[in-house]
């Protein structure tokens, strides 16, 4: 038969399998967080892997479509794999217009592919988990997602987080009274999201280089004026208050930019006390995008935020608030051999019907003692093992596997005990 | 900025998008369909979207490695899609060897990709939901699968269906005694399989074809003497029998032969009553599938299912067992006018503290009939209103939309009175 290339058994730079522990951590995550999102009323949108390059190209900027995987296909179609899912849900819009209720309310988990330079927490295809609240103004939508926000890492446990927020109209307003030129702002903004990390010296020297150094003090200086965040983003957090946001929850944080060109007004990012991976979540508002991205086919204001996973269950469990079973299993039921195997197999039924979840070791053949190392292996706590004995007093031995220690049970207390 | 050729603002063809009332109802069934793999100690995997050509061609055969969507990265790597579930499980089992438990029990619910020209019922992305169980000799692990099924369509509700089973050996014995060439043994399987569907003359007249009219005669003899089971057949049968599979799920059907290539024993496929259209599921045994996969890295034999998602939620949705509600979210709370909003706003948090799905109408200068228009659109079943005087009251006026019915509540009964 045919026989495949030994050094090509592997997965490609950048891509990743996800063993059942890991797929288990992040699906626990996953629907945690989607929890949250059906409480404030987000319903699920599904848009496909391949588009056409015409519907993504042109939108992420020259750099970003280097990174797009495109190809042409058998048919001569000229296509592309995900990018993000904020052009996908443009062309959505754009395309069922009318069907759709506005505003327009959507979460989305789907992979998202780049071509990127594959290094530490970067891949070429990940996760992306997005709201978006598309059709309305500020500042209840904006309040919404912060209140969402909120809940999502409550309900993930999260007890010390902190959502930075900003206002990039007050940005551009202080970049323009410092005299940063219009097509430098961006640049500047970039620059001002690392005072942070880099330090003033340091970002004094990146504005003098992007500008000049009288217009890199005077960026300094009104930055070190305290400033007060606008009236907007006051309503904004005014408004989240009342959805349950505590107020030591958001932090006005001047310097906070985001990298990227299109937001128009609330800025947001999201920091976890004790996780030092970086913002797990990052997002605002994008009035212009939808119309720019849909050829001004439709044209409405958004707000939104990407959740990463990778970070975030990277946070949680780093915090320890992930489960710490390896495997759903509650029970191995065991088969002592062919003869009693049928025990085994009603006893496993029986538990399945009263809620537990039971894996039943799939061989008639095997020793006990490689069904006891493969219950280890796999990290299920308990084993049953009906042997002889078992059987004529219908009764079935039930091993804790990290303690050892064993006790012959009435079969009908069984899952009680597994239970409890 | 860029103009968006108007023209593809749309998706490729044989590429779906799912608007939220769409992608709720998968989202239901696979909830469904997961949480019985979890009581059957199946864990989750998940593999790349893409893969190395040299891990996915040359294992489908020639006809298949056409549909493999495929291309070469800007790093000059040959690329593929994937195209099934099988391939991907096999190289992580070659790649991550002793890491694994074995036997290896896995779930992976994954789009697949094929180039095939789309029709009614066929797409170029579709979610494939497989479960297999690797490393184990029949008849447990085979009777495991058939217990599985049972129990994941009695979990979606549907109550008359069943499973059809065969066994490829004893097919594969039947051909040979008639007369069939090796060589023909597929090609004829794949024709036997149309009998129910075709008919005897038309089968006949096919055998005749692959073959001569004389073996045609002789293997619709042999199948027409009522074959009997085998007693692999009638062990995995009595096995899913003390599984809790009832004895009228199963049904032996000697004529079953399924269209892939690569089954050794068990075969089965699963029919709903009052569906037309076609088997929701697919399977049987395949011993040698991994080995050849794995270019002989591994060596394991295996049993598995691939559940057929676009079905199975075709069937529901005809069958009525779907839930109806075209929204997660149970009220809409709207906003009356911006000086009133903040009484909405703690009601939506109070209500979703009690375990509510809540949309709030995300702005405070929207005419309420137009609130009410988009409540409607939405699907949302209660709206709640406080204007001026369930303000001062304390009140909400909830309203249902489907009765049209209102009232007027206490703020602190209405949660249960839309719950009930």
């Amino acid at each position: 038969m045919n026989h495949m290339d030994q050094t090509k058994l592997q997965t490609l730079k950048g891509f990743r399998d996800f063993l059942p522990q890991e797929a288990r951590k992040r699906q626990y995550a996953i629907a945690k967080i989607v929890e949250v999102f059906e409480y404030y009323g987000f319903d699920p949108l599904e848009t496909p892997t391949l588009e056409y390059q015409g519907v993504l190209l042109g939108k992420y900027g020259a750099e970003a479509d280097k990174l797009v995987f495109k190809f042409e296909d058998e048919g001569g179609r000229k296509v592309a794999l995900r990018y993000d899912q904020t052009v996908p849900v443009a062309r959505v819009l754009a395309q069922y217009g009318q069907e759709l209720p506005m505003p327009f309310k959507r979460y989305q988990i789907q992979s998202a592919f780049r071509a990127e330079k594959p290094q530490k927490g970067r891949f070429r295809e990940f996760l992306q988990c997005d709201i978006d609240i598309v059709g309305a103004n500020p500042p209840l939508p904006d309040a919404e997602i912060l209140a969402v926000l909120f809940n999502v890492y409550q309900n993930l446990g999260v007890k010390n987080f902190k959502i930075k927020i900003n206002d990039r109209k007050d940005l551009f307003a202080l970049l323009a009274k410092a005299g940063v030129p219009k097509d430098k702002e961006l640049r500047a903004t970039q620059i001002i999201d690392k005072l942070d990390k880099a330090g003033d010296e340091k970002v004094r020297a990146m504005l003098s280089q992007a500008t000049n150094p009288d217009v890199a003090s005077s960026v300094l200086k009104l930055l070190s004026n305290n400033p007060t965040p606008s009236p907007e983003l006051e309503a904004i957090s005014g408004k989240a208050f009342k959805l349950g946001v505590p107020e030591d929850c958001l932090t006005f944080s001047p310097y906070l930019a985001r990298g990227l060109d299109y937001y128009t007004g609330l800025i947001m990012e999201g920091v976890i006390d004790g996780y030092e991976g970086g913002s797990v979540f990052g997002g605002g508002r994008f009035d212009q995008l939808i119309g720019q991205l849909s050829g001004g086919k439709v044209d409405l204001p958004a707000v939104g935020v990407s959740i990463g996973i990778d970070r975030t269950v990277a946070a949680l469990d780093s915090l320890k608030l992930l489960p710490e079973s390896k495997t759903a299993a509650q029970v191995l039921v065991t088969i002592f051999d062919s003869e009693l195997a049928d025990a085994s197999l009603a006893l496993a039924t029986t538990l399945r019907d009263n809620g537990l979840k039971v894996e039943l070791y799939p061989s008639l053949s095997t020793k006990l003692d490689k069904q006891l190392k493969f219950a280890d292996k796999k990290g299920i706590p308990f084993v049953l093992i009906i042997g002889a004995k078992e059987a004529q007093t219908k009764t079935a031995t039930l091993k804790n596997m990290a303690s050892g220690d064993q006790q012959t049970l009435p079969l009908d207390k069984l899952a009680d005990v597994i239970k409890s």
